[in-house]
């Protein structure tokens, strides 16, 4: 199978456009993984099988493992939601981009060593450096557009040729780069009509990851009906803190579950 | 000392704008390297050790360790050259950015879990995703302009209002987002023309990384003429396959240390 068809074969089965983050920060660990050494993958596998059945993917952030040094707990997590919960794809999100000799060790690094069924890329550097993940073809590649910071503008936004950057970004990947089929765009929910004029430039069959429900203030409603495709589908809405962190009680695995599940509900009202 | 007092001084003392790049290709490594189980570490020790007296920074790419699993030996590289070559700057060339929160754990792992003086970061997030670097007043932010790789131009050489998109990127830099006087930018030895440009957006004390030399075809009197400051300094030239692997015998280490010396010899006919 590969990434694509992975996804939407959940997006049926599990009736969910969910992508569940996975961004361990320690300090906002329920107060039981005090004194668990292996805390960071033990409270992941917890969330990870608490919210699976909610989720259409899993985005683990690389930066909160790398930060701590616990890249052997990111293996272990990935490996474990394959054997657990093998519906269920996984995205690295790493956001690499580097040129193509250099960008086939970050391939080595999310495919091979991490064996995630996609990866997040910046396209700053242009195609040679996208081209060792595109190469993959049952992998995802999962590249930035318009993304959900407050400062995502200050590039994205530039206007060439009378369209914005994330417009032609958003036709390269679509027109040029996606020839394997395995392609997404990265749009955030803090941007709607955004959303809406991306979609329309890609068509039907490019998946978004949307960040920045939740936290970071994007709304459910705006975000499902600007973006959906024709099948009411098309999204991984993701979010992270919000479902991670939602109680430091010795609950945290259900409140997560109960998290996941209402921004299921929420986002289906609207399919 | 900052990493930009520190490059300074590294200049004059080492009278050399050389920046080595540290990038681990086990499958290069000469034979004698075959049976050691700490390879990685202990080739790029070796290369450290012999070129550290022609080099004016060490540059360790993240992702020829990543791949590898080797973070171990990364953080412990960096440790060796700081212990042993306490004059020489190491760039963590890891090309991050995510939005704010997430690049906050970028820069812990850049500048606290390996210690690095700088970080290579990318631009596309805007600069709210530059910040937690730019934040580090001590530390160095090597942020992507116009890159060596063929498909630079695929976005970079889009023009805005008259002008491409990696000069609007240099001048965002130097005139906003260089508060702290701790960047510098990544202009490729593979587009003189564009150096030139670059510098006339900068001024005299914005220091380039130039990757390009050697493997990648870039043309050191071109470099030098075009990009060097009104001292003579300014560049940061990196090579790394050209020196990494200049022998697969015995001489390894000598051999790189020629490659380093004749670089920096080349450098300093054209300052």
């Amino acid at each position: 199978m590969t990434f694509t068809s992975s996804l939407k074969q959940r997006w049926n089965d599990a009736d969910s456009l969910v992508c569940v983050g996975l961004d361990p920060e320690p300090a906002k660990f329920p107060a039981r993984f005090a004194n668990d050494a292996d805390a960071v993958f033990s409270f992941c596998r917890d969330i990870a099988d608490a919210t699976a059945q909610y989720a259409c993917a899993f985005k683990p952030q690389i930066a909160h493992f790398a930060a701590l040094g616990a890249e052997d707990a990111l293996a272990r997590l990935i490996a474990h939601i394959h054997a657990t919960h093998p519906g269920v794809p996984v995205i690295l999100d790493s956001k690499r981009g580097d040129i193509g000799s250099t960008a086939q060790h970050y391939a080595a690094e999310a495919f091979d060593r991490y064996a995630a069924d996609a990866v997040t890329a910046n396209p700053y550097l242009g195609r040679d450096s996208v081209q060792p993940f595109l190469d993959r073809a049952d992998r995802g590649v999962v590249i930035l557009c318009r993304t959900s910071n407050p400062g995502a503008g200050d590039l994205q936004d530039l206007v060439i040729d009378g369209r914005p950057l994330y417009q032609h970004v958003a036709e390269k990947v679509a027109r040029e780069w996606n020839t394997n089929g395995n392609c997404s765009l990265v749009v955030g929910a803090t941007w709607p009509a955004q959303l809406k004029e991306v979609r329309a430039i890609v068509g039907d069959d490019v998946p978004f990851l949307v960040p920045g429900v939740g936290a970071q203030g994007g709304d459910v409603e705006a975000v499902v009906t600007n973006a959906k495709n024709a099948a009411g589908t098309g999204l991984m809405v993701s979010s992270s803190r919000a479902i991670l962190y939602a109680s430091k009680g010795d609950d945290y695995a259900e409140a997560a579950a109960n998290a996941a599940r209402e921004l299921q509900d929420q986002i289906n009202r609207f399919r």
